[in-house]
């Protein structure tokens, strides 16, 4: 394993801007001449894909039990790490994720109220200590984020649930993002050019060598 | 919760003979004028359906990891267990499962070799204690079970594993169903005749009032 490769990790609730951010991030990487992989989750691989797609879908008939839709954001992932972010950082290339780990602990955790006596030992079972060098944490009011999201398209299931699912969610980031030394938050409710100079400042820093 | 309606399930390698088998319990019901539900896994509601045919679709363009096969699983286990076989209970009906939670510990455990550490965690996180009232188990040699599954039509991802892999999961099937008091063993090596009359005579004794 190559130490140098990092993996970094865009969160933000729906809408807080992480794909548009993402550009900050791998522009900095072009200008130092980083070879860099770039990841989605869920998904990232064909199997995750597909993944993805079940657990985004509305479903009618059919209640998703929080369980299941943790289990189903881990089996992806599990399959991103194993066979895209491992063998890239293996290589020598740094990842940009758009979500992670994060994601669960902040929807599952806190949207969906899964406890941490469930979830932790999925967790740790499934990523055996495996995380991100960085993560830039894009916080931002529910209702700003979901605005931006439904101009942009049609929502699914997880972005179709109320308020308070993501105000739960958002708690549960900030609480986490506060006590994690390797978390740095942003005001995602900075204009697009203050939140990306934000984080190319935030990676100068983080990876000043 | 009706304490009455019990949840009966038919475990064993493919083409144990389990779908033939089923006839035997849903008999023994039927004349005992016993209204039940039968279920299959992986499957059983529409989500679990979609993750079944995901699981097994041959993919030869990535590999499925032990841990993503066992979480799909799991996924697939908790919709099935909330959205019917609980249910169903509870309104009085028994439920026959084609399959549950002892696959899992057999194949993903036995088969593929995931440690307990990793396993029991996940289980009892997902599970919290629910479990079969009687699990029959149908013993048989792989190379006959694989001969009569195949004689049937084309064999899926998991089918088309190695025999040493069906071993692993017979021996992981026979070490956990020799520790249990709810499990017992069938030889399923026997006419389809003396199978059905084995079971027949099983719940008899179980069920015996
Ligand atoms: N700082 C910003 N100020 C205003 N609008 C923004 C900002 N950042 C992104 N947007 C716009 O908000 C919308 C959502 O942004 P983006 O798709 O990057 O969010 P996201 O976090 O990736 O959302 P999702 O979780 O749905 O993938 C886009 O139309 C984008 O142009
Ligand atoms: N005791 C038996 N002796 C001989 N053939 C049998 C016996 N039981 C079942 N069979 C035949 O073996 C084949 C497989 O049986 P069945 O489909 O019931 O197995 P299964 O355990 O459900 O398999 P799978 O795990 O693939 O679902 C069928 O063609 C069935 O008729
Ligand atoms: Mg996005
Ligand atoms: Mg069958």
């Amino acid at each position: 394993m190559n130490t140098d490769a990092k993996f970094i990790v865009i969160e933000g609730l729906e809408g807080a801007g992480k794909t548009t951010a993402i550009q900050a991030v791998t522009r900095w990487l072009e200008q130092k001449s980083i070879e860099f992989v770039q990841t989605r989750e869920p998904g990232g691989t064909p199997l995750a894909e597909q993944l993805r797609t079940l657990v985004k879908a509305q479903r009618d008939n059919e209640k998703v039990t929080a369980e299941a839709e943790l289990l189903i954001m881990y089996a992806s992932r599990v399959q991103l790490i194993e066979n895209v972010i491992k063998p890239a950082l293996a290589e020598g290339k740094w990842v940009v994720g758009d979500r992670h780990d994060l994601s669960s602990r902040a929807y599952q955790g806190g949207g969906r109220g899964i406890s941490d006596e469930l979830l932790n030992p999925i967790r740790s079972a499934v990523l055996q200590g495996f995380e991100p060098d960085l993560t830039l944490y894009l916080d931002i009011r529910p209702e700003v984020g979901l605005a931006r999201a439904s101009a942009r398209g049609e929502l699914d299931r997880i972005e179709l649930e109320a308020l308070t699912f993501f105000e739960k969610t958002r708690a549960k980031y900030q609480e986490i993002a506060n006590a994690s030394d390797n978390i740095i938050t942003i005001n995602a409710e900075q204009t697009i050019e203050e939140v990306q100079q934000s984080i190319t400042l935030q990676l100068d820093q983080f990876f000043k060598s």
